[in-house]
């Protein structure tokens, strides 16, 4: 997606430990007009796969997730980081090490929001070692459901988590690939 | 608007505390259709203040956010909660009181997000005490910007934060108004 490519050289920064961020467009200020080219893109490889329910994790996947699902006619639900008050007792819960801070954190979906007659399109930001996406896959298959693809606007190869989910022989779709960012320099994979 | 008490009647849940808790659309899986309307229904209403920016709190607020933001055609930024690693330095930082958790939350802006330009309108999807509303407007204020209005889709008026907040002169708008939810029985103020 050469938009995303432009904006990624343009307004992202590299930082160190591998970190991109791009809050000027995803993390933190979210470009609505880009977002919404996200979703035609994800709506025009996913809208044969008779997907019912988008999942995600917040905060910066809602959005995506979010502008997707009006294309796709279907509700999305969101995984919630570390423990909520509000939160029903009934949950899949599990552990994922972040790549950006240090401590884990717990991320939580109720168990009423995943059914077994899920075909799930999974939508993120971000995809560096995959950690909080395979939670995801984990609660999708403990609740007997289909994972009919997965959509992520910014993969870092390098970080190897993509490999991972792909030898799985899960359907995952990046919009940009990044295949190092040695030096301040991003080179993308085609 | 209608579609949103029948919503919150038959879908919300009543909880000890002044808790009412809406996962099943708004707060964990999220209804993009009725969203959709609360995008339109603060179009109708925003539409004519040459609204620049659109600045929420995550997570739930986002979605809200985003949908608006398509019809008002701006860019959204939302508010981090707690310390992230990935934030920038140059920050506005304002302590907010939880309402429904014991502990108190860091929300965070970056600098350079906010302007002396902005008009803008914060959208989020409850309004209690107000301290996270009360939060934003205090930021919008230090960046010397303007704040066109508030849309807020559930309202809890025994909480007083919209009292407040009205009383500051704010053009503040709630889809539904909560009176009283005691024992579990939810009364409309119209």
């Amino acid at each position: 997606m050469d938009l995303l490519k432009e904006k990624i050289i343009k307004e992202g920064i590299v930082e160190s430990g591998g970190v991109l961020r791009v809050d000027n467009f995803l993390n933190h200020r979210l470009d609505i007009e880009f977002i919404n080219e996200v979703g035609l893109y994800f709506k025009s490889i996913f809208q044969d796969r008779n997907i019912n329910k988008i999942l995600t994790i917040e905060s910066s996947g809602i959005a995506i997730a979010t502008i997707t699902a009006q294309y796709l006619h279907v509700p999305v639900v969101f995984a919630k980081k570390n423990i909520h008050v509000n939160l029903p007792n009934d949950v899949y819960v599990e552990e994922v090490k972040s790549s950006t801070a240090d401590e884990n954190n717990i991320i939580v979906v109720s168990k009423e929001m995943l059914s077994p007659e899920d075909n799930i399109l999974i939508v993120d930001d971000f995809l560096a070692k995959g950690n909080a996406l395979k939670a995801l896959i984990t609660m999708v298959e403990h609740a007997g459901g289909k994972i009919e693809g997965v959509g992520i606007v910014i993969e870092k190869l390098f970080q190897g988590g993509g490999d991972e989910i792909r030898n799985m022989g899960i359907d995952l779709v990046s919009l940009a690939k990044i295949e190092s960012m040695d030096d301040g320099k991003i080179i993308f994979r085609d």
